[in-house]
């Protein structure tokens, strides 16, 4: 109230300067002190008032998008499943400590739960480090798993193109010690499966490894302490232009000019089995131990690939950097290409839909005898997918189903509520999808009505007649055929009309 | 380290003390400062060690356990299909005031994240107030809707008895105006068809309403302003005896003993029908209106059941409060009873395993102007049904595959993994759930061993011959039978051979 007074004052204050004709600069400053304060009340009320909202960065998923999302889901499961993955399932929070120092840069995104007394909790980040603790704790040297689950970034989001702060994440892992490549084959494998399958449009999986870059940030001449940070830098390239990322290396992060244009020059390299074979031959690359491994498995990951028939889709890239730190080999992000313009000549990326890599070190920081299982994953960006799948839907005009109901059981006449009941409980116990309205009495065009509006391909009447002659009438909402089915052999009529569903 | 040598000169003051037989007083006390100090050098190592653990009260979820969870899951899941729910959701965490004054006395229980810029948040306590919130939020004024998912309460867990911090909720509510009873019951059909189909073993629904408590409560001489702390004492009768609820009613809480005493009169009443009638005559309850109406209701609710067929299972008791707040009209809880003895009278609750109720005010609570929408809705709690289910299996030596691999492929002579990539990707692009070892050149017996093992019931081996001759030779696992397979027709025999899977 104190400070609606003061308002009120200010006005009149105005109001006089006005009315005294006074210095339209003095007139300016008070006009200018009274416009904040009412600003300041403003934003005081609405602080008071209850926000109905979700937290900032995130959704509610209604049916129409659960719908959408169950499609997906189910795509990638069974690409997943088709790969031989076993599931699991960890908790949405793990003790702070277990995330300390796996995500570089990226820690300051991770949320904390308040100290409550006991454990300090944070909300897990991804599904990996959770993943890595699980195996060593449970001793666990060999697993292919599956894990769909939220995970938790207090990042800038940007909803329109699909960046939440609650995002699911859908990975499939493969840990043990096998020959090189093979799993890392199978890994580009399944998400070439599930890009084709949901047919998202073009597509390209850039490959590269940690080894090539950090052999390169040597042979470049970038010193040990710097790669981290310096393959964050490359990270950005996707986001940036070469010149932007060149100025935070020499003037952020103190490399040297000269260090940085011999990564210039690399950084812009893409290719397939003949880029390899050049880098191979490079004469400072091939000089570096590193390098040299990484480009001696990433040759026989496109021979791999190759026999999978998938290397029209993968482009060994030296600017893909990924910016967690956990990786140790071979890493890959899938981004979608839309061809704004038949005529356009370069397709323009419009996002990564899928990340992944070898990360051969993480279960042995969790490992009391720090002993190593070498794993290698990928992790499907479903919701970029979803927005994608909406928008399509939205553009389409299809209707999509909510419910997956068979019958709706209704009646003609009046005081038939106790029939109703009798025979939905018989359909629900014999496994039929059934609803009714709940109204004592319902008029049958609400009913019928109803049908329409949800998509409910058939109506069970029961009436006055229909219950002397031991029958049910059954609609067929498509075709408003009406036939009369004996009472004992409604349920299977109604498998029969509805198998295709 | 400063710790440690501090611990040591504390010892050399205590030997040298006994040495001069210094007072035995002066000893003593030095003695205690020593353990003291090395009390608290050990809880400081303590502290730096690294505890590989899950946070308390949540854990991992390995194949095998989400084997049996899938399949409880999917009795639930197809229940609520059944009766033609929609499915939504909702973030893991709400703004701190949504949970706000909606939980009474567990509201202490609730995770806060830690403030760190921005919002305050909390993590979901229930599904029910996130429900409520997207109601008023989307405007919506009728929905029958289910979800599954995660909620977190800070409560001492009991694990071995499924209580959890991170728990799964499974719930199905019905929003809108309709007329009175008709959703209730099917609320109550819906957790006996559930708990039939899980196979549990005997079970009871005990069935109250919060208007025939507070008119109880009203009766009994309980001040208005105690109806919510009584109810919350009278909720606690499942854990304890009626003589400790009534000392916490007394002494605690300030009722007078004739109060507590006629209270307890009433909460040992249960039964059916024949109650609600005798109630309905009860010289003071039918007096006070709000008992009146929540007894004729809960006569309609029993007529419904009846015809639902289910009166059996049901048990109107006036012991059954539920601490939450929300509720406002019928509320029930589902117990699973264990014959321990066929001798045994009285069969013993183990305890709840589904629960909820009428809550028409909570919507209201957050629309801007009030606007009420009326609700009903049932929870399954999952994780004491999960424990049940667990322990039923390891009993059985049923053997649970966590896989649903049609085929492995393999070779029988060395040289052969590229032959064996090119099939397992003609395979999987076919849709063949296939898996292969990860290994240049695996031994047969070690193939065949890992089908064992994972319940793999084929085996598509190539050799040099089949290789010559286009075909593909297919083992049965089970029988170890062999057949030669012409490569074009291998999917199709594949699919044939495990269409029962």
């Amino acid at each position: 109230m104190a400070a609606e007074e003061a308002v009120r004052a200010q006005a009149e204050t105005v109001r006089r300067l006005k009315q005294d004709k006074a210095d339209p600069d003095e007139i300016a400053k008070e006009v200018t002190k009274l416009l904040e304060m009412k600003a300041q009340l403003g934003a005081d009320e609405g602080k008071q008032k209850f926000v109905l909202k979700t937290p900032k960065g995130t959704r509610d998923f209604g049916p129409k998008e659960m719908a959408i999302r169950e499609r997906a889901f189910k795509a990638i499961i069974s690409c997943f499943k088709r790969h031989g993955a076993e599931v699991i399932d960890t908790p949405v929070f793990e003790l702070k400590e277990t995330l300390t120092g796996k995500y570089g840069e990226d820690s300051k995104l991770i949320y904390d739960l308040k100290d409550q007394g006991g454990e300090l909790l944070s909300l897990r980040y991804d599904l990996t480090v959770p993943f890595a603790r699980y195996l060593a704790m449970n001793k666990i040297t060999n697993i292919k798993r599956y894990h769909i689950a939220k995970v938790y970034r207090r990042d800038n989001p940007a909803m329109t193109r699909g960046r939440y702060r609650e995002f699911y994440q859908c990975d499939f892992d493969i840990a043990g010690q096998f020959d090189p490549m093979i799993p890392d084959a199978e890994c580009l494998k399944i998400v070439h499966e599930i890009l084709n399958d949901l047919q998202l449009g073009d597509f390209v999986i850039k490959v590269n490894d940690r080894r090539i870059l950090d052999g390169m940030f040597a042979v470049c001449g970038v010193p040990d302490s710097k790669f981290r940070t310096i393959c964050s830098s490359v990270d950005k390239l996707d986001k940036m232009p070469w010149e932007e990322v060149r100025s935070e290396m020499v003037g952020e992060k103190g490399l040297s000019p000269e260090a940085a244009d011999r990564i210039g020059e690399y950084v812009q390299l893409h290719g397939g089995l003949d880029l390899i074979e050049r880098l191979l031959q490079d004469p400072k690359l091939s000089q570096n131990k590193l390098a040299k491994e990484g480009l001696g498995d990433m040759k026989l990951l496109f021979e791999y690939l190759t026999l999978f028939g998938i290397t029209g889709k993968i482009s060994f890239d030296l600017s893909l950097a990924r910016g967690l730190d956990y990786y140790t080999g071979v890493i890959f992000e899938a981004v979608l290409l839309q061809q704004e313009n038949e005529h356009v000549e370069e397709p323009v990326s419009v996002g990564s839909v899928a990340g992944g890599g070898r990360y051969d070190g993480l279960v042995g920081m969790f490992d009391p005898k720090g002993r190593k299982v070498p794993c290698v994953g990928v992790s499907i960006g479903i919701e970029r997918i979803f927005s994608i799948l909406e928008q399509r839907l939205e553009a389409s005009e299809e209707k999509v189903r909510t419910t997956e109901t068979q019958v709706l059981v209704a009646s003609a006449q009046k005081k038939l509520l106790e029939e109703r009941l009798k025979l939905i409980s018989e359909l629900w116990d014999a496994g039929i999808k059934a609803e009714m309205l709940y109204k004592k009495n319902p008029k049958l065009l609400n009913q019928l009505q109803y049908c329409e509006d949800t998509g409910i391909p058939l109506v069970a009447i029961v009436g006055e007649q229909e219950l002397k002659d031991g029958v049910v009438k059954l609609r067929i909402v498509a075709t408003r055929e009406e036939v009369s089915v004996p009472r004992e052999s409604l349920v299977e009529e109604i498998r029969i009309r509805t198998s295709q569903c």
